[in-house]
This record gives C-alpha cells, structure tokens and sequence, in this order.
C-alpha cells in the first residue's frame, strides 16, 4: 500500500492512504492520525490501511479525495531516528580516487553510516532554505526504508523484516561545510541539514520483483533544472542490503517504530572511471560532488557548479510500465527568511 | 517549574507537573498529555501548567500523586533531536595529552557537537543494556537544555531565549568502539547507543543564580557502585554556553520545539594535570575514560576498568540547600535480554 501525510493538522501533519496510481487519496483518523502512530501500533493499523488502499484502488472508497503531491509534507515531517549509510562504495571510491587515496578494505565489510537529525524534514515540494550559496549546496538522491521495532544485535533477517516502507530522500548535504567538520572528527552535523523525502512511502510488497533481497531494483531519476542528470539503478552495485544497514545501525541499540534508514547516494560504477554523465551515455549522478570528482579525475579540476538560489531539483522513481511509485521530491534551493509558522 | 513523564500511557508516556520538592505530581491531560506536545504549543501550555505548579507547591492541587521517580520515563523518552556538544574543553586536552596530542586552536572557538539519535532513550532508572562487556561500556554525565523552535543562523540572544527547560543526561559511550568508527571519519553511532536523562525537567527560573549566561552553576554528583567518584561543578571550565551550543546547531538548519542539546562531559581542569580523583582531593571525573587517562599520564597506563553488568550509576544534582533538582539518573549495567514490549 502507499501512504502519505499532508501538511493540513500540524506538525505532524494527516496521514493519507493513497490510491496506487496516485490519484486519489483518503484521510484515516479513525485509524491513525498520523504515519508515526501507525508505525508505533502497525500490527492493529497496517490491515486496516490496507483495506482503505483497496478500495481507494477500487473504486469504492466512500471518501475519497484527490492526492496533492504539493499539499504533502515528508511521509514522517520529524522522526525519532534518521540514520543513513553510504552504501554505494562506488561513491566512495569516486570520492577518493580524486584525492588519489585508496579505499580501506574494511568500507566493503563494515558499512559507513552517520545519525542525522530528524527535528525538521523538508516537504518534498518545499525550497531547500540557506543563508548562502558559499556553503556548496548539493543534492544526494537516496532511497529510505521506515523500520518497525528492531532489537539490539537484530540479525539480518531479523532486519529484513523489520522493513515498513520504502521512500526516496533527498539528503541535503553542504559541501564546502564538510572537510572542516570531518577535520574535527565529531562527523557531520552543520553540513548535513535537513533532508526532504517523497510525497508517498509504500510497503514492500507495493514494490513487486523491484524489491528483492532488501534492495530497490529499479532506476532513481534525478533532474536538474529540467535537465535529465542521472538514473542509476538503485538495485546495481549496492554493497549493503537495507537490512544490513539496519543490523548496522541496531547492534549496539534498540531501533523504534518509525526509524528511517537511508541507502547513502546511489551510485553505478559504469567503469573504470567509476562513473559517466548522462550527455556522455553513462547513467549519471545522484548528486553533484560525483560529476566534480569525475571532472577531477578526467580534467584535473571540477566545472560544475554546486547549487544556487533558484535552482530546481527533482527526483523520482518510474516503474516498469513507466508510472511514477513515489511521487517525486520537487524543488527549488531558495534564500532562507525565517520561519514558517 | 518542574515537569517528568511518567511511563504509564504509551511510547510517550504521561505528562505530569512534579513539585519543587518532587514529592508530588499530577498528570494534566487538559493541558498536554506529553511534553512533546507542550512543546509544540509552548506559549499556551507554559502558563497553564505553571499553574498547576503552583498549586502542587501551595498544597492546593486537587489531583496531586505521590510522585515516583522509579515510575518515570526519561522527560522526552523519544526526540526528534538530540544534538551532544562537547563543551568542557579539558575533558578533550585530557584525551589529547594521554597521547601527547595537542588540542587545536579552532577547539576553543567552534564547539564539538555530534549528532544522537533520539528514537529509544532509557527511563532514568531503567538498564544501561548491553551485549558485551567487551564494548568498553561507560558513563558520561552531563547538563542538556529542550529548545522551543529556532530558527536557521539564530542569534546568541535568540538562542538563549530558546531554552525551555534543563535536565541532567547520561550519555552512554561505548569506548572500545570509539576509534574503530571515528576512524571511518562519519562520527559516532554505535559507540553512542542510547542516553537517559533526569527524571525531571525544570525552567531555568527554577534554577534561580545557579542558572546564568546560559550555564548552570552547581556541582553535578556521580557517584559508581555508591562511592562519589565526581562532583565537578557544571558551572566552571564550560567554554561554550548552551546558547552558543544551540547556535552552533542552528547554523545551517531550523531546530523543532523540543530538540535536546547535551553539554558535553562536565569536567574541570584542576591544574596541569587536568584532574584529580575525588579520593586525591580533587573533584573526580563525569566518566571512567578521564580518570583512565588521568591514570595513564600519571602511571603510564589506566587501572580503572570500564562497567561492567552489575555495576551501578548515579546521577544527581543538588541545590545550595541540599536538594535534589532534577532527582537522580540511577541504574545499573545489565545484559540485554531482548524488547520489552
């Protein structure tokens, strides 16, 4: 099934089960008011959302309204646990051949993860805010998984089926901000704000033969300013399964309902050059430190600017038939003014 | 005014207005039936429950419970943010010197801060739950301040002005995981499985002049297995204030009503040595790591172990008269045994 939360009903906005195709969508207060309610109580909520998602699907939803990519906030707009891994070793490697170092062994055993902060997500239609351009504003195109309750030391079945929904994320990232932080060793936290997810999460099962083996096997399409920038499969070249990111992250704790678990940058290696742009016929980039690095590599300095004010980014999922899963993240970088009350 | 939750009413527990001298509370679902919730509409719950404080003070409450600190949940026992500065410098020059390293100069002017998750912290009398003892499992006691929203690139004074109450934490620090991750460069995550804080929580007028430039100002008791072991005061050697604390954090990002920011190991410096345990004459330590490395300057190598299952930890912090303000983090390590659900 797919679900959404729109920004109508505060901070947590009003879950909505939305039909598959997305066009229709419905309120359910009588089951849960909110995504994260219907996490930390899945076993009563989920068979009753599934029921409304049948008959959204069929028709015979008896208050059914339109579904609104533009009225919906991020699935969870905070959530308790936001940690992602960097699963794509490619990126990694990428990253490090530009600076001529070698990747350690260990990165293909022991998966890279960092805890972000879930206070704040952007909706996915909402301006990535900053005070200025200087801090090298980019993108990283994700695919995210909502866990239900892990136990510390889960195995990696265990983790497997600890997996509620699956969405796409933007993971905001703020390059010029980065080797300062990670110089002090503490990593990220001023150079990752926050990250904004797809209009819609859907269950595992919603995803067919694309789910398998805790892996998302379909290509993730990012556009820049309307420009077609990348779509690697998400499925390729993915060192780490979804639920060896969260045996990961559960082997010292206790995971709670509604614990978002992210990929890292999807990232295909197409090569010895570890990468190609899409106008070169290779399958692009997930964000723009990739396509720097490879003009690092190919030409000895990077050309490609990072994100500025007015810049648009969009990131979306088709399935086989060509129909969008997600709905897409869509938006514009934009000067920050203050809060939003 | 003083706030806890009580674990009874689900994840999130049941909010309740303690009494100063925490011997009486009553829960107030009229008003808020969590302290998130408070939070998120703060300027019209505060007055309210400040009432209700006053009458649980005067004697004139008509729904006062006897208040149980056993029967609490840390004050948010999930947050959408938790963000730990490292603001007692002499904790890192102590680090730093037990290998001949030295601090750099930006430490002194660009806080530490790394970045917790906040979805399953331990009630303040609940297990410290572990695996192995082999993880190098220790204390960290600390001061923590709940903001109300701030706003991206807020200000000092803004940030001052955020700061909705006050709680003690215990940041449980995996030591023998430590290097292995920070050496990955991505920070910590295992190695900082979850916290606990204070039973209570209190507005910083309750602390009267021991709460000033956004510092507070009275020792803060450790006590291990029933020995004092540090009583260093909160107020002294803090290079960073919270609200420079809440600033760093703020940077970049907008934090949400009820982000909880950590101060950092408490530790005083106690001339050249950068410390002295509480039987040397000096005031001990907030962690075993320190008075390890205290030892390993001094002898050589460190003769403190870390906990083991079975050891205990207190956390408390008393007012000039004797009284505790936030009652006690008490609890000790213990094996995990599974989920309780």
């Amino acid at each position: 099934m797919k679900l959404a939360t729109l920004k109508a009903g505060g901070r947590d906005g009003t879950l909505v089960v939305v039909s598959r195709d997305l066009v229709t969508c419905q309120a359910v207060p009588e089951i849960a008011r909110t995504l994260q309610a219907a996490l930390d109580d899945w076993e009563r909520s989920a068979p009753q959302l599934q029921k409304v998602y049948q008959q959204l699907n069929d028709g015979t939803a008896d208050q059914a309204d339109s579904f609104i990519e533009m009225e919906c906030h991020s699935p969870l707009p905070r959530a308790y646990q936001w940690a992602d891994g960097s699963a794509y070793i490619n990126h990694v490697e990428l990253v490090r051949k530009a600076r001529n170092a070698e990747v350690p062994a260990s990165f293909y055993t022991d998966p890279l993860m960092y805890q972000g902060g879930g206070d704040a997500f952007i909706g996915p239609c909402d301006p990535i805010a900053a005070l200025s351009e200087d801090w090298g504003i980019d993108l990283e195109a994700e695919v995210a998984v909502v866990t239900g309750d892990v136990p510390m030391g889960a195995s990696i079945e265990q983790a497997a089926q600890s997996i509620r929904l699956v969405m796409l994320v933007n993971d905001v990232s703020l390059r010029n901000l980065i080797p300062g932080e990670l110089a002090k060793g503490f990593g990220f936290y001023q150079s990752k704000p926050a990250s904004a997810f797809s209009p819609v999460a859907v269950t595992p099962d919603e995803l067919g033969e694309a789910w398998a083996d805790s892996k998302l096997h379909l290509p993730l399409r990012v556009t820049l300013n309307d420009q077609l920038f990348g779509k690697p499969n998400a499925g390729e070249d993915m060192t780490f399964s979804f639920a060896q990111l969260i045996a990961h992250a559960a082997k010292t704790r206790e995971l709670g309902a509604g614990s978002i678990i992210g990929s890292g940058t999807v990232s295909n290696k197409q090569g010895n050059l570890h990468g190609s742009s899409i106008a070169n016929g290779g399958v692009g980039y997930c964000c723009l430190a990739e396509v720097r690095m490879y003009e690092t590599i190919e030409h000895g300095a990077p050309k490609t600017p990072f994100l500025r004010f007015g810049d648009s980014v969009r990131i979306e999922m088709l399935d086989v038939t060509g129909a969008s899963i997600f709905g897409a993240i869509d938006h514009e970088v934009a000067h920050y003014h203050g809060r939003k009350e």
